[in-house]
């Protein structure tokens, strides 16, 4: 592969992940949406088939990493070249911030009309308590949520050791599909099961932190956040951003060594 | 294909896409039904497995386009012959009036127990409040929302946008089924695939408007809605009803641009 | 195949579908049962997935029709000798009944625990009204619903045309396996179509009639339940009967028309 | 498959199984989680897919057996020797062991923030009286529900036949993938199968006991809690831990011997 097409398709991919994912927790958390409280389920296949829709897309062009972490894992077992490495990152990071964007346009009416609806939303930063019951909002409010992960009971060493789990989970996932059959990148049947991999880390790892498990996909979006003209919307949480950037980068790290150890 | 087998292809995909799409919003909407108040996934995944269905029944006879934003996307693809696309429309088209007759034919008690009961409908036109606290229902009552899309914040700029994004996404997934080794046309994993893409996009990106993403499944079923005999039914919205046609096209038109600069 | 082949798939692969089917029912409408309330998304998959289970483990005996709709639309289409016909209905009604009972040997203690609660039976055929208004019982009470389908509205004409339409879907989606690269009977990919299908027709067209779409499904375990020594279990609803099992046989000769004229 | 191979795979596997499996349940249950209350549908969803991502990780090594009743019927089928069944069992043993110590790492705060919380324990062992009627926790209390299976209604005979009843499908699912053109061990459409048809018993059977169908599943993780520093954490049920082991390997042995007669 070129490096313009791992640079257009990691672009393209990260860019409908993001979209897609970011667009299921706005469906879900902010007020007036048809899908709203409709819980994690909606999130968790949401966030899942995001990563199938985005993967399947850019497939052809840069093999669907979409994610630092399974793109550091790839370059520990040798599948991805070292110096494709930066290539890469800087596509997955300009798309979530494309991704993010989309979802603000995609949504607009719907995150002023929750924002400045003083019923649920007390000033900047107060959370809707009625979502945060149904456990569906990020620390800061459900519309930091939309864009960035943030932690239900907040503790860096706990969180981190969340985050570096179920990321370990994914990439080691990813790694072993050379091994079953689909060959090197993302075949079909490998877009699908990573997807179905998704939809399970988020509903059994997703709980504490929101399951970040890629550092572009709550980096990219928390930038956005912090530069889009939204009224009432409260501080981006930058003290917990590097969390959800190092931990699973710590996790893409450890399956590839697991994978090295015990699969090559 | 002949023209004969795309007309008939298409008819009939479109027919039980609408069928199964529509039904699973009257099974969720309409009072005394087995599904009511299942709510969103409920829809996301109905409306994904109506596209898998229609989509699997009529690949081998049209290559189940079943949609005139994927007919476009694909003329400019070049997948799809300038030449073809009134008979894709066409057969879309009408399978879409049949489809939405067909749900009125197996919910018709449902219609009118609903429509007829004082308690939940007010008179000709008003919300039933409770499902549309739920999310469940477009502008002018669940029942037209059976047939056709509305908006939850009326905003033409803001829900035209929202369609063009979501058919965006649709189409350009569609068109990289060629690259991804499932040939030109829907193989059978391109089939599952796309169904959750469409799932997806459902649990993502329906929120705001209610994903038309396909000007036949908005404007054939309104139709319907406007002629068919049902009290209190209430107005068809016609005033909308261009969004969900031009929006549609407009993504699918961006998708095939996208794909001629990037992917080909 | 051979015919020993055939009823023996047939049996295992119909008792498999129906207990899991109406283990899926048990498990949510009956008190104390860890899936109670679960909802018609839940009943949907249960059924959809019990398809899936039971045809995967009969197709490669006797190519995992389990339901005489499905066999009636094979034979016209060709697919299956008509010779065979009496065999596959005996191995669907015989693995019916022998999967129904397997329902009340998995609840038993739930059926008793249920049926003998003063607060949710007020007598022999009372309905739970609770479970009734989120839509996951049939007429007579939530038991009998374990075993068989019956409508919310109850009126012929309008209850035999939903189980026709349902069922056509369903018979039309099989036969054009063949065309789809699968071979004739099911291939693997072929079950994970049909498996989906299964869930669309439910939640798209389940509200209605609660979907039998096939004779052995709900004939077969009425009889058990007719049969059972459940204390207060109410009537079978016998009236009701015949709809389910001529609807869908119709459904699936309407099917096996379509196919002849517009597919072959 | 050396026996290497088989013990690494197996223990990789089974503790991604575990983990995944044990985490939805703490994502369900425990206060604070985001995942809280999702119910008995992101469940079962939950273990299917943590048995695909499991599976799918492992079959390279081992075949992905993940579980004792799964050997003991491959065993009997001729698929799996004699003389590998203990190193596959120890592997079995000592990933649920790793996986049940993982969930607890990953929910560590949750544990405390549920256990530690007056407003929904009232002392050890007791019930979250909200959460079980909802139907999400075992006997003992939630957190014991997060490792280990309990029942609803507790009698042996009963539960015991659930247990059975519901491990005889899982692993006739499994032995007949060899004839459905999978191969033997797990191809990866197997795997997407399998993952569907432990939804659908989890759905459909897991209503009564909580669907231990694997002795490993239930054995590693109660030996977990009983050593876990949680404070009020209640008592590990030792009395029931033998159902979730024997019924599960009668099971495993009745479908071997279904397999054995009717399909070999």
């Amino acid at each position: 592969m070129s490096s313009s097409d791992i640079f257009i398709g990691e672009t393209i991919g990260t860019a409908v992940l993001i979209l897609l994912g970011g667009g299921v927790v706005a469906g879900v958390v902010l007020k007036r949406s048809k899908a709203f409280d409709a819980g994690w389920v909606a999130i968790a296949f949401g966030w899942g088939f995001a990563v199938l829709t985005g993967a399947y897309i850019s497939a052809p062009l840069s093999g669907a990493q979409l994610n630092p972490a399974v793109t550091l894992g790839l370059a520990i077992e040798g599948g991805t070249k070292w110096s494709d490495v930066p290539v890469y990152f800087l596509g997955q990071m300009l798309g979530a911030v494309i991704g993010a964007a989309l979802v603000w346009v995609a949504y607009l009416g719907h995150f002023h009309a929750h924002l400045t609806d003083r019923e649920i939303v007390g000033g900047p930063g107060a959370q809707d308590t009625a979502a945060a019951d149904r456990g569906t909002v990020t620390g800061p409010g459900p519309v930091l949520g939309v864009f960035s992960t943030g932690p239900e009971i907040r503790n860096a060493a706990q969180n981190l050791a969340t985050e570096i789990i179920a990321t370990t989970v994914l990439v080691l996932a990813i790694l072993t599909q050379g091994l079953n059959g689909d060959g090197k990148g993302l075949g079909v049947i490998g877009v699908l099961i990573t997807a179905f991999v998704v939809v399970s880390i988020g509903l059994s790892l997703g709980g504490p932190t929101g399951y970040a498990i890629n550092p572009a996909r709550d980096l990219g979006p928390r930038i956005v956040h912090a530069l889009l003209p939204l009224p009432n919307k409260g501080g981006s949480d930058w003290g917990y951003a590097w969390i959800p950037v190092v931990g699973p980068l710590i996790g893409g790290a450890i399956a590839g060594g697991i994978y090295e150890i015990a699969f090559a």
